[in-house]
């Protein structure tokens, strides 16, 4: 099942530079370990702002939930989530 | 170049039965070339409404602009745009 | 797996009473055929306004898109979908 | 009386740790004793985000805001409640 | 219980002035009984648009809603309803 | 001339507890001293939510802004202000 | 006593030339009847938008729902209204 | 050239009572001075809220720019700008 | 003097097919004349709307608004308006 | 290929004179640099706020957040993104 997020993120500015430089890390580290299991289908990059658009392949709501919210950044994202379906005129 | 839209679909409600049943066939044959020709990369359905999310794969914003002008339903959508690059964490 | 929707009615105001009291008529039955099917699993009276709160229990996304389409009054209505989870401190 | 509300919750990010997990024990705490006393008839996680979507079953309105009130996070949820009303096309 | 509700009144320009004049008619005759019978226990135009807010003075939101049902522009109505509770300031 | 308001209140979270109770103290004096002068002529609390809907009975906006305004509370509250007259069915 | 209003305006598309020539010519007169009796002490076109920018003269809300009521075009108006005070600063 | 603005005041709370009130008092000189030399034609409060409507009578935007920048307040100030231009049916 | 306006075209669906293109046409002619003159300094298409982009060098708001009131579209344009001034940064 | 950006600039009040006046600084140099390159095309100041309208001349969207991203000030902007096209209209 696929659900579509658009995520702004907002990283408090007075984040010490190291712990910072750590969370940012982490993500990445997590994000490619998502998308090799196959549960970020896509993940590009909103051009011009700290923000990206965002695919998931995942079993249910449940499933989608406790995915996202095991980003080390989950609690400074400001998520915006649209639940996607087969359409009729794709040819996949 | 990838761009996302987030699409609305507002076909009016007095159009005729026919009109419209072929205004949905031929925006159905539009999108399947446009699919197979790699200029739509990704269409959903938005689920719970009429309308999508879709990636348009394009040579720049001109490109872009004709080849969503072509749909058939062009005039009947309320169309959202959001740029996309490259997004450092992913793997493709 | 569980979906919420708030839902606002908008039927049009031309449309013949006739046809407005077959389409009431229709979507009270279907909407009782998915309550008794367990799709529709909670459906409350906006109070003050024609729309409602209604909780759906569904497979997935196309299960969803596909059991709300299924109602007669579908076109009439603006949909906000809003995907649902277990919450850590339900007692269910 | 049914009260339906969507609660996102925005805890202050520089709460000491001990302060924020006792917080959250014990409005784990409240929230159990309610849902057993019938006041919190549902409480879902909205997937993707800190929120929640809940309805309560209350004597009237002043019920509803001693009952919300007297949760240990009140002062730290952003509350937009939707009274509900009896459905027609329920089959409760 | 009381609730409060701004209301915006959006008659069709194209109804016929009879039907029109007729509907106001019946709109008054209906709110100064509810008045009298307390149901409606303030009403104030607002200043500048064909607005209005109430406070209601019901049972339950189910009362509230077939109350509010009842009136006969009902549904020409866009209504805001805002659940009202005792203040604690308040010396009534 | 009455004036409808509707307020949302917003105390910083790091004021001092003395403060905010010695604050919370004046603010309700001032308040029922405005109800006897028959300057504040409604305030309800908005079930939920720390806000209120006020009715002010004032000679004109000067009179207005100097009564609110001398609220201990002012500079923290988010008002919204419905000016109000005569509504033509209103029984009073 | 002031009232600002911010109004834009919206007559039908498809009001009979006459009708709307009429219509025109008469809100001119009650406008330029209105200046001359003070009850509107301004009205600025807004650059780009068949929109005004008004400040009202009247001696309370009443007045000014009656003097902006009276106006023929007032049910073709949005109207955004806000009250003015005096200014500490200004030197009137 | 007249240009209207709806401006909300926002002093950062923790800021310094003698700064504060040094700042208020060199906002009123300034203001006191631009009403003088005709820049500042209008300047009212908006009842109810720290905001006011001003009406700047300037040469062009860039002299309109470096007037309102020359505001001792100006960082701490919500502006929105509405351009104005002659009402055919202003009387002035 | 510059002035930015982001423009939304809205042309009504039910207008003869021959009064729109000439509409379309004559809206044409205007716009390069409008650019030759100098006054419609830039107009770009927003990509994938039927909307634009433009700057105009007038001489101030009247000027501004004369001269985009007689474009032949100017009751079907939503007009947003944003005054320009000099950037510091600029090396123009 | 150009893309418009309205960019709402939001220093923090807290950074130290020295930070801030370099920051100043070096945005005007990499400003300049950008312009004379040909990749920032237009610059202007929003009259009345500390913001601006850009027009970008880049290769494609990976190119623009390149572009925008180097900019010393990119972590406090607020940036809205307009992908432009060729207009029918235009003489250039």
């Amino acid at each position: 099942m696929l659900i579509c997020t658009l995520i702004d993120v907002d990283i408090p500015r007075d984040m010490p530079p190291d712990e910072r430089a750590a969370l940012i890390e982490k993500e990445a580290a997590i994000s490619k370990e998502m998308q090799e299991a196959g549960k970020l289908a896509h993940i590009w990059r909103v051009a011009g702002r700290w923000a990206n658009v965002s695919v998931w392949n995942v079993k249910d709501n449940d499933d989608f939930h406790q995915t996202i919210g095991s980003f080390p950044m989950f609690s400074y994202l400001k998520v915006t989530v649209i639940p996607l379906s087969q359409h009729p005129n794709s040819i996949r």
